[in-house]
């Protein structure tokens, strides 16, 4: 049953999808988050409030944002999905308009169900941040690879990225390929055949081909727990096929780095002991995840408070 | 089994039902509220926390205590009651002693028991706030309907309310006919005659001339999980036979407003479309319970640590 | 598998369990609970943060720990481990990684497994604090113990404490004979024979003698939920026979104590009139152990970030 809903009084800004930022866009963003990460933080005295509406499991995704809406000094309302009215049948509209009701000034959400915030955007007055939207978007994922990039390589023009793993699955694969791409990065896409997308096939690269060409080897998650991978061998099978083989990484080029949005397999998409090893930058990748989420609350704060909203 | 308790030390104050509430003191604690929405935030510096025990799923009044609570510059100590000790049997005395001991200033409790609070108020030396007990009372969801009522007619005599549902299963709804009775309204109540309650039948109106009668249609929430409405036919028939729909409201009174305590079902007790139309103060309620809630903490504080406890 | 992982980088100073602490270290950290217990609270103005991580339920241990953190002004990462990755199959160690990463100046886990803190403590960079480690330590409970007893006599040294219940079963009982006799108290242990360990016989007292010797009677609870006790007839039984009550109390010298570790089995391993009576300390336990944990944590970011950290 579709609802009937009040349009929004004003231009809210929402946080939904990359596809949405242009090119000037992301760049002021990753800039502000290169910001924080210098100063690190600088709290609000103004008594605003973050939501943060998590539907999925997260602990990376979740715990990121409350350190970032705690380091710009906003107070937080937690909302647990398993103990609330949404077992009594509410709506994800009629909860997101409570919030805003209550007091919250921006609302972070992850939910299962693929662009939820359809049917919310047009409505909701508070800036709506996508924390993951099933296999769809996740731009703050997005975002927290860019900047590990360009923290790296000072530019995307010409960094040689390759995307490894289940492409066809993953929106969020797809998005990065598409706004790599915009910025200049040269992607290509590897893993099994099965998990391949036509439009994706001209970007195709072996494992092995693909471990001498990057600058980046962006390794993807098997998501157990969202498709079966019955069409592919056991993880030790896996590994050999189309993991990051300590062999493997041997033949990468001095500088490359290697990339993962974690939780990790360890041993079945990269081998366990590259994960701390001095190519990765996994963990950096969560610690830029903080201050490129700071990035983006400070960026809707402005759009709705002002420019100088703290 | 009873529990052996060292009674309290002290006269605290609690807040538990309406009943306890006089006229004069009501008015009173709706002025301080209404201070609250005018000025919005005043925080105290001290070092109080609020402890918040909730045994019941519940997004409105969990998230309006937390943002009352951190408005008011408190500490919170979140209380999850899923992965409690009191899975290990603990009683509900002994937790809330537990909290007292460990540093709450003051304790908000939701339980399923009707009453809970009887074996709790002459042993526990911080106030106890009622966030709602089983079928039985809710006082800060009382006290924000009544806030809500007044900010719009600017008094309660002579206003005439109906309350529309399952009366005989709420005593929510029979604690709010007799605080509006005593505070001057006039009241009527409707609904099925099955959920009628023998005492109510005085006051009962038929939906159609309820209507038309109102200034205030307060509609019930159908709690599909605390009991069975198999008396009563589908949704949409029920929607018919005694919900507020469209073509009802285009016969209420110029000036006459909706409420509703929600989660709201949409389409059931009311029509999709006027959840957000220009009668309704659903919403509005919500922001209300915010404020009720801060000065009900800022009352029970000020008894217990004086009235300059900020 | 085990995991492949980069040493620590500095010495970092964990608090694991109470065999790594020296006897003037133990009185330094009493010293300082106590300093807490006097003024309560000094709030750091640094934005420091404390990760939460609960694998097992507790009331009041989780909520000890999070008082003390925001009496030191700590910012609190809320670590859901029902909703959490580790649901993925995340390790414990990919996740304590992580949430070092995110920005968490030191970390309290409480893990079923015992001495899970093996696989971290070399590799961590932040401080550990063990909430309890399944059957295994809990030093921070052994701590508020000792706490509640200097307190009350002054000194460890002649004090006669008895520890009654599943000793064999109970590390942390271990532990605290250990500890107690390294600071000069005598220690006895009692209960049932089956409970008994062979290395704890020679000081094997029955209770009936016990509460005669006692200047602290220290009871453990049942823990129903770790192991059977079908050894033992039903708790009235096991109350008459090993059980601290009314009758045997009142055998015990003018000022001996009783202290429990909670959640209390009223009735079963102490009557239920003792618990908030004239000699329990069992709520006042409670308290201690906030300014035990201010006094751990404050201790750890000492070694991590200086002497002044706040």
């Amino acid at each position: 049953m579709m609802s009937m809903k009040t349009s929004k009084t004003a231009v809210v800004q929402h946080v939904l999808t990359m596809e949405e930022w242009n090119v000037r866009q992301i760049h002021e963003l990753l800039t502000r988050a290169n910001e924080f990460a210098d100063m690190k933080r600088e709290r609000t005295t103004l008594p605003l409030y973050a939501a943060n509406l998590f539907f999925e499991p997260s602990t990376r995704t979740k715990l990121s944002f409350e350190a970032a809406e705690q380091n710009l000094g906003l107070g937080i309302l937690h909302f647990d999905a398993a103990t609330s009215s949404v077992k009594k049948g509410e709506s994800l509209y009629d909860t997101v308009r409570t919030l805003e009701s209550i007091g919250a000034d921006v609302v972070v959400i992850r939910h299962e169900q693929e662009r939820y915030f359809d049917e919310l955007r047009d409505f909701i007055n508070i800036p709506i941040i996508n924390g993951g939207d099933g296999c769809g978007h996740h731009p703050t994922q997005s975002f927290l690879d860019l900047m590990t990039i360009q923290q790296e390589f000072g530019r995307f023009a010409g960094v040689k990225v390759v995307i490894a793993g289940d492409i066809r699955h993953s929106r969020v694969a797809r998005s990065n390929v598409e706004v790599l791409e915009r910025l200049g990065a040269k992607v290509y896409v590897s893993g099994p055949k099965e998990w391949m997308d036509e439009a994706m096939s001209s970007r195709f690269i072996p494992m092995d081909e693909a471990v001498e060409v990057a600058d980046v080897m962006m390794m993807l998650r098997i998501q157990h727990e969202r498709h079966t991978v019955q069409l592919i061998a056991g993880p030790n099978d896996y590994h050999e096929a189309y993991g990051l083989t300590v062999e493997r990484t041997q033949r990468m080029k001095d500088k490359s780095i290697i990339m993962h949005p974690a939780p990790i397999n360890r041993g079945v998409e990269i081998a366990d002991e590259l994960v701390e090893g001095s190519r990765s930058r996994i963990f950096k990748q969560m610690t830029n995840g903080v201050y490129v989420r700071m990035a983006v609350l400070d960026h809707v704060l402005r759009q709705a408070k002002g420019g100088d909203w703290k």
